[in-house]
Protein backbone atom coordinates (compact mmCIF):
# COMPACT_ATOMS: atom_id res chain seq x y z
CA UNK A 1 0.00 0.00 0.00
CA UNK A 2 1.27 3.84 -1.31
CA UNK A 3 0.19 6.66 0.27
CA UNK A 4 -0.13 10.06 -1.46
CA UNK A 5 -0.83 13.44 -1.23
CA UNK A 6 -3.28 14.61 -3.74
CA UNK A 7 -1.67 17.41 -6.01
CA UNK A 8 -4.10 19.47 -7.44
CA UNK A 9 -6.93 17.84 -9.72
CA UNK A 10 -7.23 18.76 -13.32
CA UNK A 11 -9.50 18.80 -16.21
CA UNK A 12 -9.16 18.28 -19.42
CA UNK A 13 -11.32 18.51 -23.06
CA UNK A 14 -8.98 15.57 -24.82
CA UNK A 15 -8.67 16.48 -28.03
CA UNK A 16 -11.58 15.22 -31.02
CA UNK A 17 -9.62 12.90 -33.59
CA UNK A 18 -7.17 12.38 -30.31
CA UNK A 19 -5.93 8.71 -29.45
CA UNK A 20 -7.81 8.29 -26.16
CA UNK A 21 -4.67 6.36 -24.68
CA UNK A 22 -2.22 8.76 -25.85
CA UNK A 23 -3.98 11.48 -24.74
CA UNK A 24 -4.82 10.72 -21.20
CA UNK A 25 -0.73 9.74 -21.09
CA UNK A 26 -0.43 13.53 -22.98
CA UNK A 27 -2.10 15.14 -20.29
CA UNK A 28 -0.28 13.67 -16.97
CA UNK A 29 2.85 14.80 -18.92
CA UNK A 30 1.62 18.23 -19.51
CA UNK A 31 0.92 17.90 -15.87
CA UNK A 32 4.12 16.87 -14.77
CA UNK A 33 3.45 13.85 -12.92
CA UNK A 34 3.88 10.14 -13.09
CA UNK A 35 1.87 9.01 -10.84
CA UNK A 36 -2.48 9.39 -10.57
CA UNK A 37 -5.75 8.59 -11.26
CA UNK A 38 -8.30 9.51 -14.06
CA UNK A 39 -12.00 9.12 -14.89
CA UNK A 40 -13.04 10.06 -17.83
CA UNK A 41 -16.34 10.10 -20.04
CA UNK A 42 -17.28 10.88 -23.78
CA UNK A 43 -17.60 9.71 -27.11
CA UNK A 44 -15.37 7.54 -29.19
CA UNK A 45 -15.68 7.68 -33.34
CA UNK A 46 -14.50 3.90 -32.88
CA UNK A 47 -12.84 1.83 -30.38
CA UNK A 48 -9.83 -1.06 -29.45
CA UNK A 49 -9.79 -2.63 -27.09
CA UNK A 50 -8.26 -5.72 -25.51
CA UNK A 51 -8.67 -8.68 -23.20
CA UNK A 52 -6.58 -10.35 -21.08
CA UNK A 53 -6.02 -14.75 -21.53
CA UNK A 54 -4.98 -15.70 -17.77
CA UNK A 55 -4.30 -18.62 -19.21
CA UNK A 56 -1.43 -18.06 -22.25
CA UNK A 57 -0.69 -14.76 -20.67
CA UNK A 58 -1.80 -12.84 -24.03
CA UNK A 59 -3.87 -9.65 -24.95
CA UNK A 60 -6.55 -10.49 -27.36
CA UNK A 61 -7.51 -7.26 -29.13
CA UNK A 62 -10.74 -6.35 -30.54
CA UNK A 63 -12.14 -3.55 -32.21
CA UNK A 64 -15.43 -1.90 -31.68
CA UNK A 65 -15.71 -0.06 -35.31
CA UNK A 66 -18.68 2.16 -34.55
CA UNK A 67 -19.34 5.20 -32.64
CA UNK A 68 -20.07 4.71 -28.78
CA UNK A 69 -20.27 6.86 -25.52
CA UNK A 70 -17.85 5.96 -23.60
CA UNK A 71 -19.31 5.42 -20.16
CA UNK A 72 -16.51 5.42 -17.87
CA UNK A 73 -13.04 5.14 -18.31
CA UNK A 74 -11.07 4.43 -15.62
CA UNK A 75 -7.69 4.24 -14.40
CA UNK A 76 -4.43 5.21 -13.59
CA UNK A 77 -1.08 6.19 -13.81
CA UNK A 78 2.62 4.73 -12.80
CA UNK A 79 5.75 4.09 -14.13
CA UNK A 80 7.02 1.34 -16.83
CA UNK A 81 10.96 0.92 -18.02
CA UNK A 82 11.29 4.90 -17.13
CA UNK A 83 8.39 6.19 -19.18
CA UNK A 84 5.14 7.09 -17.81
CA UNK A 85 2.19 4.20 -18.47
CA UNK A 86 -1.37 4.95 -18.27
CA UNK A 87 -3.15 1.67 -17.19
CA UNK A 88 -6.91 2.30 -18.63
CA UNK A 89 -10.34 -0.21 -18.82
CA UNK A 90 -12.87 1.37 -20.48
CA UNK A 91 -16.92 0.70 -20.97
CA UNK A 92 -18.49 1.70 -23.97
CA UNK A 93 -22.58 2.10 -24.86
CA UNK A 94 -23.59 1.10 -28.40
CA UNK A 95 -26.16 3.27 -29.94
CA UNK A 96 -29.28 0.71 -28.92
CA UNK A 97 -27.87 0.94 -25.37
CA UNK A 98 -25.87 -2.02 -24.97
CA UNK A 99 -22.50 -2.50 -24.07
CA UNK A 100 -19.23 -3.42 -24.67
CA UNK A 101 -15.70 -3.18 -23.03
CA UNK A 102 -11.96 -4.25 -22.24
CA UNK A 103 -8.91 -3.06 -21.81
CA UNK A 104 -8.11 0.16 -23.82
CA UNK A 105 -5.19 -0.10 -26.25
CA UNK A 106 -4.46 2.43 -28.44
CA UNK A 107 -6.18 2.76 -31.76
CA UNK A 108 -9.52 4.22 -29.82
CA UNK A 109 -10.31 7.66 -31.34
CA UNK A 110 -11.62 10.66 -29.46
CA UNK A 111 -14.99 12.01 -30.84
CA UNK A 112 -14.97 14.17 -27.15
CA UNK A 113 -13.80 13.40 -24.09
CA UNK A 114 -13.59 15.63 -20.53
CA UNK A 115 -11.09 14.14 -18.18
CA UNK A 116 -10.84 14.14 -14.39
CA UNK A 117 -7.37 13.81 -12.77
CA UNK A 118 -5.91 13.20 -9.76
CA UNK A 119 -1.67 13.91 -9.90
CA UNK A 120 -0.23 11.76 -6.79
CA UNK A 121 2.55 13.10 -4.66
CA UNK A 122 4.78 10.43 -2.95
CA UNK A 123 5.91 7.01 -3.73
CA UNK A 124 6.68 6.88 -7.39
CA UNK A 125 5.14 3.00 -8.67
CA UNK A 126 7.05 1.30 -11.11
CA UNK A 127 5.60 -1.85 -13.06
CA UNK A 128 7.83 -4.76 -13.67
CA UNK A 129 6.90 -8.29 -14.68
CA UNK A 130 5.13 -10.71 -12.32
CA UNK A 131 5.66 -14.28 -13.13
CA UNK A 132 2.43 -15.37 -12.00
CA UNK A 133 0.33 -13.49 -13.87
CA UNK A 134 2.12 -12.27 -17.10
CA UNK A 135 1.47 -8.97 -16.16
CA UNK A 136 3.35 -6.00 -15.33
CA UNK A 137 2.18 -5.00 -11.75
CA UNK A 138 3.16 -2.15 -9.12
CA UNK A 139 6.26 -4.17 -7.68
CA UNK A 140 5.09 -5.67 -4.52
CA UNK A 141 8.26 -4.22 -2.65
CA UNK A 142 6.56 -2.00 -0.30
CA UNK B 1 -6.33 22.12 -18.71
CA UNK B 2 -7.83 23.33 -16.29
CA UNK B 3 -6.10 22.67 -12.20
CA UNK B 4 -8.06 23.19 -8.80
CA UNK B 5 -7.94 22.78 -5.65
CA UNK B 6 -10.35 20.08 -4.44
CA UNK B 7 -12.74 21.15 -1.89
CA UNK B 8 -13.84 18.95 0.84
CA UNK B 9 -15.38 16.48 -0.54
CA UNK B 10 -19.13 15.08 0.16
CA UNK B 11 -21.63 12.05 0.43
CA UNK B 12 -25.04 12.17 -0.41
CA UNK B 13 -27.84 9.80 0.18
CA UNK B 14 -30.17 10.94 -3.08
CA UNK B 15 -33.74 10.78 -2.62
CA UNK B 16 -35.79 7.90 -2.83
CA UNK B 17 -38.13 8.43 -6.06
CA UNK B 18 -36.14 11.23 -7.59
CA UNK B 19 -34.62 11.93 -10.59
CA UNK B 20 -31.06 11.07 -10.97
CA UNK B 21 -29.61 13.95 -12.97
CA UNK B 22 -31.91 16.44 -10.58
CA UNK B 23 -30.82 15.31 -7.50
CA UNK B 24 -27.30 14.98 -8.69
CA UNK B 25 -27.32 18.92 -9.64
CA UNK B 26 -29.23 19.91 -6.65
CA UNK B 27 -26.81 18.23 -4.42
CA UNK B 28 -23.86 20.34 -6.48
CA UNK B 29 -26.52 23.47 -5.45
CA UNK B 30 -26.55 23.19 -2.17
CA UNK B 31 -22.56 22.52 -2.36
CA UNK B 32 -22.78 25.66 -3.34
CA UNK B 33 -20.67 24.92 -6.07
CA UNK B 34 -20.74 24.67 -9.98
CA UNK B 35 -17.49 22.88 -10.63
CA UNK B 36 -17.18 19.53 -9.60
CA UNK B 37 -16.39 15.78 -10.57
CA UNK B 38 -18.32 12.68 -9.07
CA UNK B 39 -19.42 8.91 -8.76
CA UNK B 40 -22.63 7.42 -7.74
CA UNK B 41 -23.69 3.80 -7.47
CA UNK B 42 -27.01 2.61 -6.39
CA UNK B 43 -30.46 1.26 -8.05
CA UNK B 44 -32.93 3.02 -10.44
CA UNK B 45 -36.88 1.75 -10.77
CA UNK B 46 -36.26 2.67 -14.13
CA UNK B 47 -33.51 4.71 -16.29
CA UNK B 48 -33.88 6.87 -19.54
CA UNK B 49 -30.32 7.38 -20.87
CA UNK B 50 -29.37 8.98 -25.18
CA UNK B 51 -26.89 8.10 -27.53
CA UNK B 52 -25.24 10.91 -29.28
CA UNK B 53 -25.40 10.74 -33.16
CA UNK B 54 -22.45 12.20 -34.22
CA UNK B 55 -23.81 12.29 -37.91
CA UNK B 56 -26.91 13.92 -37.32
CA UNK B 57 -25.75 15.69 -34.05
CA UNK B 58 -28.82 14.22 -32.10
CA UNK B 59 -29.10 12.64 -29.29
CA UNK B 60 -31.41 9.48 -29.49
CA UNK B 61 -33.21 8.96 -25.83
CA UNK B 62 -34.29 5.76 -25.13
CA UNK B 63 -36.14 4.12 -21.57
CA UNK B 64 -35.29 1.59 -19.81
CA UNK B 65 -38.13 0.23 -18.24
CA UNK B 66 -37.11 -2.43 -15.76
CA UNK B 67 -34.92 -1.77 -12.11
CA UNK B 68 -31.46 -1.58 -12.62
CA UNK B 69 -28.40 -1.34 -10.67
CA UNK B 70 -26.53 1.75 -11.32
CA UNK B 71 -22.83 -0.27 -11.86
CA UNK B 72 -21.66 3.25 -12.41
CA UNK B 73 -23.09 6.86 -12.91
CA UNK B 74 -19.67 9.16 -13.26
CA UNK B 75 -19.23 12.78 -14.66
CA UNK B 76 -18.75 16.38 -14.05
CA UNK B 77 -20.63 19.80 -13.59
CA UNK B 78 -19.91 22.71 -14.38
CA UNK B 79 -21.61 25.55 -16.31
CA UNK B 80 -23.89 25.91 -19.07
CA UNK B 81 -25.28 29.52 -19.96
CA UNK B 82 -25.18 30.89 -16.43
CA UNK B 83 -26.50 27.85 -14.64
CA UNK B 84 -24.66 24.70 -12.72
CA UNK B 85 -24.64 21.59 -15.39
CA UNK B 86 -24.48 18.35 -14.96
CA UNK B 87 -22.84 15.85 -17.64
CA UNK B 88 -23.16 12.13 -16.50
CA UNK B 89 -23.00 8.66 -18.45
CA UNK B 90 -24.29 5.60 -16.47
CA UNK B 91 -23.79 2.25 -16.50
CA UNK B 92 -27.03 -0.22 -15.46
CA UNK B 93 -27.07 -3.75 -14.61
CA UNK B 94 -30.39 -5.65 -15.27
CA UNK B 95 -31.62 -9.05 -13.30
CA UNK B 96 -29.66 -11.26 -15.46
CA UNK B 97 -26.28 -9.37 -14.86
CA UNK B 98 -26.69 -8.06 -18.43
CA UNK B 99 -26.18 -4.21 -19.02
CA UNK B 100 -27.00 -0.98 -20.57
CA UNK B 101 -25.84 2.20 -20.49
CA UNK B 102 -25.61 5.79 -22.42
CA UNK B 103 -25.91 9.69 -21.39
CA UNK B 104 -27.87 10.02 -18.45
CA UNK B 105 -31.07 12.11 -19.32
CA UNK B 106 -33.97 13.58 -16.86
CA UNK B 107 -36.57 10.30 -16.73
CA UNK B 108 -34.62 8.17 -14.24
CA UNK B 109 -36.22 7.56 -11.39
CA UNK B 110 -33.83 6.83 -7.99
CA UNK B 111 -35.01 4.25 -5.68
CA UNK B 112 -31.40 4.30 -3.57
CA UNK B 113 -28.59 6.06 -4.71
CA UNK B 114 -24.89 6.70 -2.58
CA UNK B 115 -23.30 9.85 -4.18
CA UNK B 116 -19.36 10.57 -3.81
CA UNK B 117 -19.01 14.60 -5.11
CA UNK B 118 -15.94 16.22 -5.51
CA UNK B 119 -16.18 20.02 -5.31
CA UNK B 120 -13.28 21.80 -7.44
CA UNK B 121 -12.26 25.00 -6.47
CA UNK B 122 -10.33 27.47 -9.59
CA UNK B 123 -11.39 28.68 -12.46
CA UNK B 124 -15.25 28.23 -13.33
CA UNK B 125 -15.15 26.41 -16.86
CA UNK B 126 -18.33 27.00 -18.74
CA UNK B 127 -19.75 25.28 -21.87
CA UNK B 128 -20.29 26.41 -25.37
CA UNK B 129 -21.41 25.02 -28.69
CA UNK B 130 -18.46 23.28 -30.71
CA UNK B 131 -19.12 23.55 -34.53
CA UNK B 132 -17.45 20.28 -35.01
CA UNK B 133 -19.47 17.85 -32.46
CA UNK B 134 -22.34 19.86 -32.13
CA UNK B 135 -22.06 19.50 -28.30
CA UNK B 136 -21.70 21.85 -25.97
CA UNK B 137 -18.46 21.36 -25.14
CA UNK B 138 -15.57 23.01 -22.03
CA UNK B 139 -14.33 26.03 -23.74
CA UNK B 140 -10.97 25.20 -25.35
CA UNK B 141 -9.87 28.98 -24.50
CA UNK B 142 -7.51 27.99 -21.71
CA UNK C 1 -24.86 15.72 2.70
CA UNK C 2 -21.99 15.09 5.14
CA UNK C 3 -18.74 16.88 4.17
CA UNK C 4 -15.06 15.57 4.36
CA UNK C 5 -11.43 16.52 4.28
CA UNK C 6 -9.71 13.78 2.35
CA UNK C 7 -7.55 12.16 3.98
CA UNK C 8 -3.89 10.91 2.26
CA UNK C 9 -5.14 8.77 -0.64
CA UNK C 10 -4.02 5.48 -0.99
CA UNK C 11 -3.22 2.88 -3.94
CA UNK C 12 -2.67 -0.79 -3.34
CA UNK C 13 -2.29 -3.91 -5.34
CA UNK C 14 -4.81 -6.54 -4.48
CA UNK C 15 -3.49 -10.11 -3.86
CA UNK C 16 -3.55 -12.33 -6.67
CA UNK C 17 -6.20 -15.41 -5.58
CA UNK C 18 -8.26 -13.01 -2.78
CA UNK C 19 -11.52 -12.34 -2.40
CA UNK C 20 -12.25 -9.10 -4.07
CA UNK C 21 -14.77 -7.48 -1.65
CA UNK C 22 -12.92 -8.68 1.30
CA UNK C 23 -9.32 -7.41 -0.06
CA UNK C 24 -10.81 -4.42 -0.50
CA UNK C 25 -12.05 -4.29 3.16
CA UNK C 26 -8.83 -5.35 4.09
CA UNK C 27 -7.03 -2.46 2.41
CA UNK C 28 -9.54 -0.01 4.15
CA UNK C 29 -8.62 -1.71 7.57
CA UNK C 30 -5.15 -1.44 7.23
CA UNK C 31 -5.54 2.40 6.52
CA UNK C 32 -7.12 2.75 9.51
CA UNK C 33 -10.69 4.07 8.27
CA UNK C 34 -13.75 3.65 8.06
CA UNK C 35 -15.47 6.05 5.98
CA UNK C 36 -13.75 6.14 2.04
CA UNK C 37 -14.63 5.63 -1.54
CA UNK C 38 -12.63 3.86 -4.23
CA UNK C 39 -12.73 2.70 -7.33
CA UNK C 40 -10.66 -0.26 -8.62
CA UNK C 41 -9.96 -1.64 -12.13
CA UNK C 42 -8.11 -5.16 -12.93
CA UNK C 43 -9.13 -8.81 -13.61
CA UNK C 44 -11.00 -11.73 -11.92
CA UNK C 45 -10.82 -15.25 -12.32
CA UNK C 46 -14.52 -15.61 -11.84
CA UNK C 47 -17.24 -13.20 -10.25
CA UNK C 48 -20.09 -13.33 -8.38
CA UNK C 49 -22.58 -10.13 -8.34
CA UNK C 50 -25.88 -9.95 -6.99
CA UNK C 51 -29.40 -8.06 -8.26
CA UNK C 52 -31.35 -6.63 -5.76
CA UNK C 53 -34.95 -7.19 -6.39
CA UNK C 54 -36.73 -4.23 -5.29
CA UNK C 55 -40.39 -6.02 -5.31
CA UNK C 56 -39.26 -9.21 -2.31
CA UNK C 57 -36.39 -6.83 -0.98
CA UNK C 58 -34.03 -9.66 -1.90
CA UNK C 59 -30.55 -9.69 -3.19
CA UNK C 60 -30.46 -12.71 -5.96
CA UNK C 61 -27.10 -13.45 -6.91
CA UNK C 62 -25.60 -15.04 -9.93
CA UNK C 63 -22.18 -15.76 -11.11
CA UNK C 64 -19.59 -15.18 -13.35
CA UNK C 65 -17.82 -18.29 -14.21
CA UNK C 66 -15.47 -17.51 -16.10
CA UNK C 67 -11.92 -14.82 -16.33
CA UNK C 68 -13.28 -11.28 -16.78
CA UNK C 69 -11.59 -7.70 -17.16
CA UNK C 70 -12.52 -5.50 -14.17
CA UNK C 71 -14.04 -2.56 -16.23
CA UNK C 72 -14.43 -0.97 -13.11
CA UNK C 73 -15.06 -1.52 -9.44
CA UNK C 74 -16.31 1.42 -8.04
CA UNK C 75 -18.02 2.12 -3.84
CA UNK C 76 -17.34 3.57 -0.66
CA UNK C 77 -16.77 2.34 3.17
CA UNK C 78 -19.26 3.15 5.79
CA UNK C 79 -20.30 1.72 8.79
CA UNK C 80 -22.62 -1.30 9.74
CA UNK C 81 -23.23 -2.72 12.98
CA UNK C 82 -19.98 -1.37 14.46
CA UNK C 83 -18.13 -2.95 11.83
CA UNK C 84 -16.10 -1.47 8.61
CA UNK C 85 -18.48 -2.13 5.61
CA UNK C 86 -17.93 -1.98 1.55
CA UNK C 87 -20.48 -1.35 -0.48
CA UNK C 88 -19.33 -1.96 -4.23
CA UNK C 89 -20.78 -2.31 -7.74
CA UNK C 90 -18.87 -4.06 -10.31
CA UNK C 91 -18.83 -3.74 -14.31
CA UNK C 92 -17.05 -7.06 -15.91
CA UNK C 93 -15.74 -7.11 -19.27
CA UNK C 94 -16.03 -11.11 -20.94
CA UNK C 95 -13.37 -12.52 -23.28
CA UNK C 96 -15.90 -11.36 -26.25
CA UNK C 97 -15.93 -7.56 -24.85
CA UNK C 98 -19.72 -8.17 -23.46
CA UNK C 99 -20.38 -7.51 -20.33
CA UNK C 100 -22.18 -8.25 -17.23
CA UNK C 101 -22.31 -6.43 -13.70
CA UNK C 102 -24.15 -5.81 -10.12
CA UNK C 103 -23.55 -5.49 -7.10
CA UNK C 104 -20.42 -7.16 -5.67
CA UNK C 105 -20.83 -9.81 -2.91
CA UNK C 106 -18.42 -12.11 -1.68
CA UNK C 107 -17.11 -15.15 -3.96
CA UNK C 108 -15.43 -13.13 -6.49
CA UNK C 109 -11.23 -14.21 -6.75
CA UNK C 110 -8.80 -12.05 -7.48
CA UNK C 111 -6.48 -12.52 -10.56
CA UNK C 112 -5.08 -9.02 -10.67
CA UNK C 113 -6.43 -5.67 -9.06
CA UNK C 114 -5.27 -2.02 -8.59
CA UNK C 115 -6.89 -0.08 -6.43
CA UNK C 116 -7.09 3.95 -6.10
CA UNK C 117 -9.03 4.81 -2.31
CA UNK C 118 -9.90 7.81 -0.60
CA UNK C 119 -9.92 7.94 2.96
CA UNK C 120 -12.69 10.41 4.34
CA UNK C 121 -11.93 12.53 7.31
CA UNK C 122 -14.82 13.68 9.11
CA UNK C 123 -18.81 11.91 10.67
CA UNK C 124 -18.39 9.05 10.64
CA UNK C 125 -21.79 7.37 8.34
CA UNK C 126 -23.58 3.81 9.45
CA UNK C 127 -26.08 2.29 7.53
CA UNK C 128 -29.53 1.24 9.41
CA UNK C 129 -32.41 -0.44 7.32
CA UNK C 130 -34.95 1.64 5.29
CA UNK C 131 -37.94 0.53 5.60
CA UNK C 132 -39.23 1.81 2.16
CA UNK C 133 -36.23 0.17 0.22
CA UNK C 134 -35.30 -2.94 2.47
CA UNK C 135 -32.05 -1.56 2.18
CA UNK C 136 -29.46 -0.70 4.99
CA UNK C 137 -28.38 2.82 3.88
CA UNK C 138 -26.84 5.65 5.13
CA UNK C 139 -28.54 7.18 7.90
CA UNK C 140 -30.92 10.27 7.10
CA UNK C 141 -30.36 12.09 10.48
CA UNK C 142 -27.70 14.91 8.97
Amino acid sequence: MWHYNSGKTFLDRLPHDGDLLVSIKEAFQRSGTKMGFFVAIGAVKQAKIAFYNQDDHKYHEFPVDEPAEILNCSGNVSELDGEIFVHAHITLGLKDGTTRGGHLVEGTKIFACELFAVPLEGEQIKRSLDDVTGLKLWQAGR
